[in-house]
């Protein structure tokens, strides 16, 4: 059994909880349509299930290497690679004028779901070349869009960011990169970086790092950090720059993706977005990059559950198959209606990003991050669980869920970090008037559902206001002591609402079926019973303050 | 930074939390003093910090080999357990006429608590052993108990349990391993084993095999199964038994303990406890088996939060060590917070075992098993967290304790299986009689605990005596569907009861310190916040009804 894409449920979650079909209003994406968005999601799938799933688990046996320089990948990498450079996959949401297709980036996030859930190892290379593509054509220099955007679009090239420092971890202030200018306007980079993922490998002729770097007489800390476009070869010459990867990480998990400790060693770098706004360049990625993350959460829990469905469905004992035990139909509802929850957060924040509705979108991001990414541990956990024994045994590939999981609560800011944004940018930001909008969504959609799934949502929505008035007036360390458990109610909530306002959508959207409203009403009577009625029991934990924490 | 017994935490879930000097009521245990429990401890903690913790990491790294029916253990082992041998540790429980020191089991829980905290994989060896030196004791004829115990209690010899086959799983009517009688009063064992742990290894002279297997022409089903001792060397001779391992499984996690593959060819095996009688005899064993590894649980959630402290003191931040960030806090005090909570439950549950109080253990066993082992998973995902991208460098380790931490819930009996068993055995069994006792006692703890902490063991109480009403009145399929969300309520509400009557009881030990006091306090305060005041969320989960899980 490999991954096959839940078609069905990510439809459900993209048109009807998310709303997809309004990011056409005003007139914007004039061809898509029911048909194209048909064939984009069926050709994901088809990419997802036959060609990347099937190469999951050898790419954790085998892992990555590196010898003299050179990073090699798993048996088949390069193939599946070159299927995604055919596919256009990497340009579906990017400028048409650079290859691109135009498309939402809510239908790339559903695209990116698929990816990741049959190989989440192989995901992040496009991810992280999306962050790049986004860097440069938000801050780059008309050359510098015309000598990189066309190739790391079509997927010819990919690219990198480079942030983390051996001495600095999260904390970019501490940096210590130096770039030193040369007459001609380029700069010389030196310095190390860690945690460099895909920042070498086998898969494509060049690769586009971009790298943060202190100027020399810089102002200290993080108001002194610059961003800078180092190629792996340069493109007046082709010659080779001089950075290289000295070390891989070994670690628990997604072994198939490069973790690449990169050296810097005078290599030419071309500053990108300003001197000193490196920071600043970095922080406009950080939402899109965040949520690609959030989905990866939704990805791996989507994998483990079908593994655990499948398992549950073949394997027999005391007669019946397990799946007829009720415990094991708990963990698999579990995992289903919390996947759904989560996949509806993570389509929901891009389709406000598709609609340039920036505070939503700001306001979802570390919700979908960390919710998510939270729940991949969950289900992956949970995929252990069902199998019994034979998911300690790695041959069954229920472990391999359960240890790639475990790192996307940490990087790309850890889910800590996620609910300290969510507190200090987005709440403090706006004075939770964006957050109240959600609430009053939350008691909308309780007015129209059934029976006890209304008075879940209701409580729900009072606990969501109460804490949200609480981390208002808290002092910042008290709010900071209940950030996390406070993300975690909004994300209870918020998943709730949609679920429930895509029930009422799908009424109007003639592609959903009878069967699969009832399915996902089930799931949503579920959620509601497990997850938002235990929602409100998380405040006194939000207003715990900062003096109980010692 | 290793493994260091955390003996003042210890001392408190024990003599406080436990009540552990209440085992002498009746003059039992006349030699039991002060000075003896300090000494026992201490030893265990000096064994378990300077011999067995170094080894985790190596055996690990190193795992175990088979190679023609040998199976070779990782650097160290053969010291390490022969310390364990030369201090008699093996035999601390168990009768002085076969070699033991005859103290409570509840010592030996503590001491088994520290071993499995510096090294699981190591930890299961004694543990295992522990289990056929049960069986033989309990169920053994005088000529076995003269053989077999004095080797096993001495740790001159180990011993195994084979119960699970691989077309069986957990469902041990299923098993198809033969036993066929011979003249001379012993059987021609012989079929095939799985997950065998420590069934074959190079640490002792000979394995003692405890194997259920079926008597030709016995009943179909669980009732026609046997338990047999089969020797790796017989007795008589001293002669090579036709059993022997045929393969390791290749595990996430535990790597320096073999899980073999066994089969018997045609072996000579004793019939012990009756023909069959073998499901009868393996289940006396059970409860005290599955306590240990609910000790498991609390233990590696202890090693991961001491790493996580080590690292979150030492590792800056933002010019700050991360240990400042709330958030970090928040992790490492829900980690001891709850740690101290199943310890307090496994020790109680031993308690209970030494003071024949038989309902108490018999409800507490599988709270322990299922609640401690849940925790272990959290709090190692934890750690793991706190490290932030080290946590996921194999190299740190905390990621050890994260895959090795996941085996627990699964093997002796899954959660769910003990679940199942809180219901259908315990609370059916006594018509909630026992459990009422354990909320009258919470109800008690919470009258004379300071402030909130009362009203939150109020709450939980009222939770809990609300769920077990609803457990018994349900049909049974509607009561399976909310059992395992049962049993985690029920850990909840009896953690924090056994942490507040910790705190009464303390006043009256002159050996608990009022710094001491003031800490555990201060753990349940945190604990009473975040999972009693979210325990009565659980009951809407309790409640679900069978036809919810589809």
């Amino acid at each position: 059994m490999s991954y096959a894409a839940p078609l069905a449920d990510i439809r459900f979650a993209l048109e009807a909880c998310a709303g997809f079909w309004s990011v056409r209003e005003g007139g914007r994406f004039p061809d898509l349509d029911e048909d194209l968005l048909s064939a984009i999601l069926e050709g994901a799938a088809a990419l997802s299930n036959d060609t990347l799933a099937p190469l999951n688990r050898v790419g954790d046996q085998v892992g990555v290497t590196l010898k003299e320089d050179v990073v090699t990948t798993p048996p088949g990498f390069r193939e599946a690679y070159q299927a995604v450079r055919d596919g256009g996959w990497q340009g579906i949401a990017f400028d048409p004028a650079y290859g691109g297709q135009g498309l939402p980036r809510s239908l790339m996030v559903s695209v990116l779901e698929m990816i990741n859930g049959a190989n989440m190892s192989f995901g992040l290379l496009p991810l992280l070349t999306l962050g790049a593509i986004e860097a440069i054509d938000l801050h780059g220099a008309p050359d510098q869009k015309a000598l990189y955007l066309e190739k790391l679009i079509s997927g010819e090239w990919t690219g990198t960011m480079n942030l983390t420092e051996p001495q600095a971890g999260s904390d970019l202030g501490a940096m210590t990169t130096k770039a030193v200018p040369r007459p001609d306007g380029s700069y010389v980079i030196s310095g190390q970086k860690i945690f460099i993922t895909w920042g070498e490998h086998d898969l494509a002729p060049n690769i586009i790092h971009l790298v943060l770097a202190r100027i020399e007489g810089a102002p200290a800390g993080s108001k002194g950090i610059s961003l800078f476009i180092v190629p792996k070869f340069r493109d007046e010459d082709g010659s080779r720059n001089a950075v290289r990867c000295i070390g891989l990480e070994e670690k628990m998990g997604i072994h198939a993706s490069p973790t690449c400790t990169m050296a810097y060693e005078g290599a030419t770098g071309w500053l990108i977005g300003g001197e000193n706004k490196g920071l600043a360049a970095m922080f406009t990625m950080m939402n899109a990059a965040r949520l690609n993350i959030g989905l990866q959460g939704a990805a791996v829990a989507e994998a483990a559950c079908q593994k655990a469905y499948a398992f549950a469905r073949e394997r027999k004992q005391g007669g019946a198959l397990i799946i007829e035990h009720p415990d094991v139909k708990r963990m698999l509802v579990t995992m289903r209606a919390k996947i759904q929850a989560a996949r509806a957060i993570c389509y929901a924040t891009a389709v406000a990003a598709d609609k340039g509705q920036h505070a939503r979108e700001a306001l979802l991001t570390p919700i979908a991050k960390a919710w998510s990414t939270d729940l991949g541990v969950e289900a992956a956990s949970l995929g252990v669980q069902v199998h019994g024994g034979m998911g300690f045994i790695e041959e069954t590939g229920a472990a391999q869920y359960y240890r790639d999981a475990r790192i996307a609560p940490i990087y790309e800011g850890t889910n800590g970090i996620q609910a300290i944004d969510l507190y200090g940018r987005k709440i403090l930001g706006d004075r939770g008037e964006e957050m109240r909008r959600l609430i009053a969504e939350t008691v909308d959609a309780a007015k129209h559902a059934h029976g006890k799934i209304g008075q879940r949502l209701k409580e729900g929505a009072a606990a969501l206001e109460e804490a949200t008035a609480y981390m208002l007036a808290a002092s910042r360390p008290d709010a900071l002591a209940g950030a996390t458990e406070y993300l975690a109610l909004a994300g209870d909530v918020v998943g709730g609402m949609l679920l429930a306002s895509g029930l009422k959508r799908a009424l109007a959207l003639p592609a959903m079926t009878k069967s699969l409203l009832v399915e996902q009403e089930a799931l949503l009577g579920y959620y509601a019973e497990t997850v938002l009625a235990r929602a409100a029991g998380r405040l006194p934990a939000i207003k715990i303050g900062a003096a109980a924490l010692g």
